[in-house]
């Protein structure tokens, strides 16, 4: 079973790597770029079981881990 | 206009972060991982317009700075 986590800034916290990228594109010649964010994916391979408890557990991992929730949003899904 | 980039590690580059992590959850009481690969994600912004042309121009930002691509896989992702 897989799992892929999305963990990215939340709205409203400064998110100076997105910064850094939207100037970076800009001055490579890249005008229309009026923003970037920048996240990170997780990619998890999980021995087989019930999809519901796999849900649960990466929260878990999320929670505990893999976001820091104070300033990090994330998003959890579960590929059987 | 949004575009969402994904960037991950080829399969076969070895992934110090991924086994970080996968190492950090087993120790947390998480045992049912078996692996753990972790990539990055780039939400752009752009001015509204074509949504091929974007996916072009996206792709060409990704060639030229958001991957490496000689151990980085990238897709592209385009929400007109």
């Amino acid at each position: 079973m897989k799992a892929v986590v999305y963990v990215r800034p939340r709205s409203g916290v400064l998110d100076p790597q997105g910064q850094a990228v939207a100037s970076a594109l800009k001055h490579l010649d890249f005008p229309e770029v009026i923003e970037a964010r920048q996240g990170k994916t997780i990619e998890l391979v999980l021995e087989d079981g019930d999809v519901e408890t796999a849900k649960e557990r990466v929260t878990q991992m999320c929670e505990q881990l893999l976001a820091n929730t104070v300033i990090e949003d994330y998003q959890v899904k579960i590929e059987p």
